[in-house]
């Protein structure tokens, strides 16, 4: 499988992005990356390191999109930026997949513009993956749509239930709709009418899931609209920073801070690790043509080599085909249709 | 101060709403409780039990309304429940305040059809308190309304900086907009209208606040519709709690368990105490006619004392009144600021 990274992509590209290429092709070798970039800065980070040099490979791309910038301005007058570039590599059939810790909207964009949507999809989704008491579950959609209908909203759940399936193993995920309490009645005008749909539809459908019991591990999948997931992903994220923060102020504080800090350590360290984004590397962007994986702006070396290994995951385990197959059901009449209600077979 | 307390109000009523009763009258001599519910259980509660006679008195209420119920429904069959009753209690002015731990959407039924809202407020709303790096922040709306118009969410401000500097004691609240993208232009239809109003509003605005930085401490108060609102409050809570376990469980698993919670002890119980909801006791009903505070269904008796408490310096410092004042300036179509008073700019 052929990455296309966009090496300039990220907080700290493209030192880290090399790396995590270098990491990636170094562990496995059926994938292999293609740098985009400044070839100059590209060629600069690669020199001196060791790596397998028939597994990366640059592109040359002369713009990087900041991360304030609009999408659709730099879509237009940044002909040659690293996001498009990498994009028009997949498109072009270079790459297989690409992998961007930039700009998310622009990489949204690029995708939506470049290879366009699956066939019956409305709105492409990021799904992103939180932790649980158990293990992991499907946030959708993370931040792609911060207006939706509630077929937009089943759509997801179709979407996250291929993902959770292929990526994560799970024979029949548990689909929840993230909300304010556990009756089917609760919630606000979309999610009602949402419930009813997914309801409806042949997912396995759990119900309402509340605010609190989502790190419980009940539901595999959770979805909402991109506003409230965007926020439910930023707010976990800050509090769990938050908390390592005056945990740690505690201990130095009340405690011989050395000693403690020895027994803490380790636990420190694998919880850490359970609660940390770069575990898990990207997140993909359903619903487009091909394989497409944002990753978070300030990704280590470590979350940029997951991410190559998922998009190359992403590809050999066809989920593009799987996702496509689910709404091709809904058009060709295997499936029933109506009011913008998705039913699928399973 | 006389605050009737719903005492069969939340899971663990009537022992812990007594409990908290008389710690709250205990330490603080200008309150006294009226305890709303079933005369035998609650004179059962009290006895053996030390407290200033004269303080605490029953008020018989022979239903309790469920947490599931519906409210609407509640409201009309259950004419003599203990949060109906509790709230009857302030209309007559036998009351300054009531308190309940039991079904908030009871409570918000019962405060709106029989106390009603202030002149001005199109929605109460709730203003729930969650800790930060620095000390704390008010989330609102946290519940109350799920689905809002951006002029709402404009009132949910000034309700929220009045709240804010009056119990908080805050001179001048930074207000934020809960967000997805600290730009200007970032957010859904409904935030991007609100950010215009707010922006035109004379309340010290500072723009979006993103998920991952209202732990930070920056936002004195944090707007969003109450949909949002609960999901960001509940998913804190979850996660503070699902982190709290992962520790515990990695401490357990990869340490000698007995000397590292020696150690781990005294930072543990203080980071809980700054993650505990029950610190802060209760959420108020901002936008009605007389002081209303919802506690948290798994109230302890120090969450209930608090919330009493609560009750009491909501009335003291006239809350209410310095509520309804910024209604009145705002229809008057008075333009000053004057004493911190907020009033939008036509």
């Amino acid at each position: 499988m052929r990455i296309a990274l966009d090496a300039m992509g990220g907080d700290y590209a493209p030192a880290v992005t090399v790396e995590g290429a270098i990491e990636a092709v170094s562990e496995s070798k059926d994938l292999s990356v293609i740098l985009v970039g400044n070839e100059a800065d590209l060629i600069n980070e690669l020199k001196g390191k060791d790596y397998p040099a028939s597994l990366i490979s640059i592109k040359h791309a002369s713009q990087v999109v900041e991360m304030g910038e609009s999408p659709v301005t730099a879509l237009r007058r940044k002909k040659d930026s690293s996001i498009k570039v990498a994009v028009e590599l997949v498109k072009a059939g270079e790459a297989d997949a690409m992998v961007s810790a930039g700009n998310s909207g622009m990489v949204m964009a690029a995708a939506l513009f470049i290879l366009g949507k699956l066939q019956g999809v409305e709105r492409p989704a990021i799904a992103a993956v939180m932790p649980t008491l158990k293990g992991l579950f499907v946030l959708i959609d993370a931040g792609a749509n911060v207006d939706c209908k509630a077929s937009h909203l089943l759509q997801f759940a179709i979407m996250g239930n291929a993902y959770a399936r292929t990526i994560f193993n799970i024979d029949i995920p548990k689909i929840g709709l993230l909300g304010i309490g556990e009756e089917d009645a609760k919630g606000n005008e979309l999610t009602k009418e949402a419930f009813k749909l997914l309801k409806e539809s042949n997912i396995n459908f759990i119900g309402n899931v509340e605010g609190k019991d989502v790190f419980t591990g009940n539901a595999d999948v959770v979805v909402c609209d991109g506003f409230v997931g965007n926020i439910a992903l930023k707010i976990s994220e800050g509090l769990a920073e938050a908390i390592a923060k005056m945990l740690k102020r505690e201990i130095s504080e009340k405690t011989t801070g050395r000693i403690s800090y020895l027994f803490l350590k380790g636990a420190l360290k694998n919880f850490k690790k359970k609660t940390d984004y770069s575990e898990y590397g990207g997140a993909p962007l359903l619903g487009i043509s091909m394989p497409c994986i944002i990753s978070h702006g300030r990704s280590t070396a470590k979350a940029i080599k997951n991410a190559v290994q998922l998009a190359g995951e992403f590809c050999k385990k066809r989920v593009v085909d799987i996702i496509s197959r689910e709404f091709s059901a809904e058009t060709s009449g295997s499936a029933t249709r109506g009011e913008g209600r998705v039913v699928i077979k399973k």
